[in-house]
């Protein structure tokens, strides 16, 4: 995903440049233009400069505008998704976290302190806009099946029977999908 | 003498400032010379009209170059300190993870679960450029006295006596101080 966004910055880059040069390049043209149409009027050449330069001066303003905009929506995007990485890096920890909490026998002492962790780590993520992905139906979209299991009366087809693995999603983006067992 | 020199300054200054608005001016003057001088030729008004467009299409040009290079320096800026939000926010839940560690009588097994989280979740945020702040000597810029105990021969001024909780910076942003007791 994130390599996706690079690429695409990379891309425009590469636009504004080629833009950016192009600009300088028609320069160039004029004063060919000029060595051979010598016959041409000292007025219509003035006219043809007045013309191009008026032209040349039009583009890089709508040009700059357009530059503006795509910077601003490139910077909404790097701050909507901002903690993408991090939160990636940590979504083991919290599985981590919940197998501790599946030890049979810990003590009321410990087992307070493991859910205040928990807790605290689920919010942070929250309030980043992380959250995890819901597995009422499958969707292989946001869902992983590593087993499936036939579907029958009580279980129809794409039910899902058991989470292995949660999953997390950033606002709409899947930041890893739910490790499921299915029904089909 | 000095006032001579001030003099001088201020005479400089002067000139500079004239020079640089001089450049917006000549386009102001340009209309006002058409209306006053109509006597022109055709080719004297191109001739202008196509200088007046080439400053215009210059300026603009250096502008977007001036938009292009801030834009990439802000989004530099914003890559390298886009975990600091959800960093700030996992720290919490670092500390008591610390606290629970530090309960009496834990099971091999239970502590060993809350190694491998603490773990994971330092490692996390060692790839996004998060570390601890180091608390060899009392640095302001770092660390925040909750406490102070006098200085003597065996601790000299500045020497941090303990650490109540741990500081952490992302790159060289601090992110919170360290919490210490120090001698002065």
């Amino acid at each position: 995903m994130s390599t996706n966004h690079e690429e695409d910055i990379q891309k425009e880059e590469v636009e504004d440049a080629n833009l950016a040069s192009e600009a300088e390049m028609t320069e160039d043209n004029s004063v060919e233009t000029e060595t051979k149409e010598a016959e041409k009027t000292e007025l219509e050449l003035a006219l043809e400069k007045a013309d191009e330069f008026e032209n040349k001066f039009l583009r890089a303003h709508a040009e700059m505008q357009n530059i503006q905009r795509r910077s601003n929506e490139e910077r909404q995007t790097l701050q909507r998704y901002r903690s993408q990485d991090l939160a990636k890096k940590i979504l083991p920890s919290l599985d981590n976290l919940e197998r501790a909490l599946a030890v049979e026998g810990l003590t009321d002492d410990v087992k307070k302190g493991l859910e205040m962790v928990q807790e605290s780590l689920v919010n942070a993520l929250k309030e980043e806009g992380i959250e995890e992905v819901a597995t009422e139906t499958f969707d292989h979209n946001l869902h992983m099946a590593v087993q499936t299991l036939p579907a029958d009366d009580d279980h129809p087809a794409d039910t899902i029977a058991e989470v292995f693995q949660k999953g997390y999603k950033l606002h709409e983006r899947l930041l890893r999908p739910a490790m499921v067992v299915v029904y089909n």
